[in-house]
């Protein structure tokens, strides 16, 4: 992985630089994703590795944080290494959508995760109810909650499989636990290599490597114009990190979207995800042309793996683009890149940066994850917010309970 | 199509409005767009009922906004109308995208549908000369593009059939012209109701209906505060809304992204798509707690057809879930809807508004696109800006065709 800031920090001061680290090596010792990289992951694999070979399909029962972020890997290894079995989310309470789901499972081949940290997720209990009402028998699921919490138990008395959650991992950060673990492991991911991905930048990171001053100088640049460039567009130059971008999405909004902790200020950063070339000939005409208030970050895959060539055809009448005669289609993708990335640049007053991640692979999006985590931790430690809680949601929930109940 | 504006739209002076809507009927004289609900699709119609019955596979050969929109309409209706022939889209120069779209076609039972202003799209240009080169067969391709453009003129030469774009309709504002009625037309989408969903807003906003004063005063209102909630969410409350969500970015977008026509400002609208209530546990949290820089129109679908209950079981020790039991799930999700609503209005802060469609079907989708077209128009007569013109994205255009050059 490699990254390039392409906006000026060399104003950034040392002090500042090491107050941001040491607050976040301080937070690494008792906020739980820090070490996910670390983990001992031999029981999930030995799990999956003894599953029953007549499962073809993977049902995850979970929503936000508890879906995004196996969906994010799973969409983007699936177009280059065909899955040992099929990944599907139930994130909806959309009847035409879950109808539509279930068109796609065979029920005899399904085996269902349900996650939810307490098992109070209206989401998630509403269509395992669904699920489980004509079928309760404790071998068609596996169940990742809190130890202890009522899930926990209805788990058990049924007899079914429990995993749990890591204390202190919240849900949009829990992609390298369990409970993106366990469900990427099923279908044929290796999580060891997507640790191993992780573990490279944490150790790049907090061991002084070239992340490390990168990581913490563009924190310090979004930090400090948080209030101008409050929309952060990550434009990926491919398809395959499409729901990347939503996992990124929750991550960002989630954590930074905050009242500040020793004021009453609302603060945010908006992100939005961008796929290229496709969002040229959309969004990016917004960010040349409209409100300075964007900042733009790039990821390209340097190596595609894909040897697929514009054949060398003269069009009658459109000769002018036989200058694409022969043209590899992933050199195209990063020449329009690039040229995007130049003509932003043309204009001056647009944040820029690149993320080049090696290969679509395991390790690559491991390390691009953790990258966004340790990112997210220290704009939310300078912007002063609670990076980990999301206060906002619950007055939603209370006033649906209110409504289920009159 | 039902609307109600949440925010104040009391202090609207009747001249302001009148102002706006005589702007609107003048420009709607020459730009293209409005008028397309009544046109004449008797030769889409019989093009499309003589098409051959062998044909499995649609294939766009389209960006932007010659790919957007039908692929919207396609997205929407797919799940509860099976369609006659399957709809695919080449939108990416991504290698994998391309391998992994080829990878689902039945190449002899596929017809192609080439759609190019001029025949000068890079990536347009690129897939097709991949299509085409082992396939040089007329009967494979059918074009849309200007009359006597370079792409109409190879198109004539190799013997295909040729529609026109009409006069006077951008890329964005396409959708409800051959653009998308031929893909929609051929996988059996009813085109004429579809016309019929944008007519019937047409003539409520220009004859004076219950959309005239709604779509005015909610113009109004976003122009007026352009400048502090210029991030405007649209959360509709079902999944077969996710790819129209990507169309009213590009629209809202590349419309509204400007310099002011009377100034040098950058201006700008920034469209954010999101789907409930997956999204109530991502961007939410941003939404109510973030900076107020925020309006949110929630849409719903009134009557999902679709009877689907959660089963009245109860689940030791998730007692307190009960209130769940027998509720359908299109009340569900209605429910959640409202308790969002509800929980963001009492934040007083957030301008809401709401928009309802009758059903999932081509009349309720035809409506939505004309809503939106004709919102896109209103505001970017208000905030000064050429709503119909994208100058920000040539320079990279540019600077891509010197590096091929090179």
């Amino acid at each position: 992985m490699q990254t390039k800031l392409y906006f000026n920090t060399a104003n950034t001061k040392a002090k500042t630089k090491n107050k941001l680290f040491k607050a976040i090596q301080e937070e690494s010792k008792h906020i739980g994703y820090y070490n996910l990289p670390n983990q001992d992951t031999s029981e999930i694999v030995d799990y999956s590795n003894d599953f029953d070979e007549n499962i073809e399909h993977i049902v995850v029962l979970g929503i936000g944080g508890s879906s995004l972020g196996a969906k994010a890997i799973d969409e983007f290894l699936k177009p280059v290494k065909k899955p040992k079995r099929k990944l599907h989310f139930f994130e909806s309470t959309d009847p035409i959508n879950i109808a539509e789901n279930l068109s796609s499972i065979d029920m005899d081949k399904a085996h269902f995760l349900i996650i939810s940290k307490s098992g109070g997720t209206v989401e998630t209990i509403s269509i395992f109810k669904y699920i489980f009402a004509p079928r309760p028998h404790k071998e068609n699921y596996t169940f990742i909650t809190d130890k202890d919490s009522n899930l926990d138990k209805f788990a058990k008395d049924l007899g079914s499989k429990v995993f749990y959650l890591p204390e202190n991992v919240g849900g949009r950060f829990s992609v390298l636990s369990i409970v993106g673990l366990l469900p990427l492991a099923l279908v044929g991911v290796d999580i060891t290599a997507l640790l191993k991905g992780a573990k490279d930048v944490q150790e790049s990171f907090f061991g002084n490597g070239h992340l490390h001053t990168s990581l913490i100088e563009k924190a310090i640049f979004y930090a400090k114009h948080h209030t101008n460039y409050n929309i952060n567009c990550l434009f990926a130059y491919s398809d395959t990190l499409k729901y990347f971008s939503e996992w990124y999405v929750q991550l960002w909004g989630e954590s930074l979207g905050k009242k500040q902790r020793h004021s009453t200020f609302h603060v945010g950063m908006t992100p939005i995800g961008l796929i290229g070339p496709k969002d040229q000939h959309s969004f990016l005409q917004l960010i040349m042309e409209g409100t300075r208030d964007k900042s733009v970050t790039f990821i390209k895959i340097k190596d595609f793996k894909y040897e697929m060539y514009i054949p060398p055809v003269t069009l009658a009448y459109l000769e002018s683009l036989d200058i694409l005669n022969g043209v590899p289609f992933h050199e195209l993708i990063h020449l329009q890149c690039n040229s995007v990335m130049e003509s932003l640049q043309n204009k001056g007053d647009i944040p820029l940066d690149e993320i080049i991640i090696d290969q679509v692979n395991e390790q690559s999006i491991g390390s691009l994850i953790y990258y966004y985590e340790l990112l997210t931790s220290l704009v939310g430690e300078l912007i002063d917010v609670n990076t980990y809680n999301q206060p906002g949601v619950e007055e939603g929930k209370i006033i649906l309970k209110k409504k289920l109940t009159e």
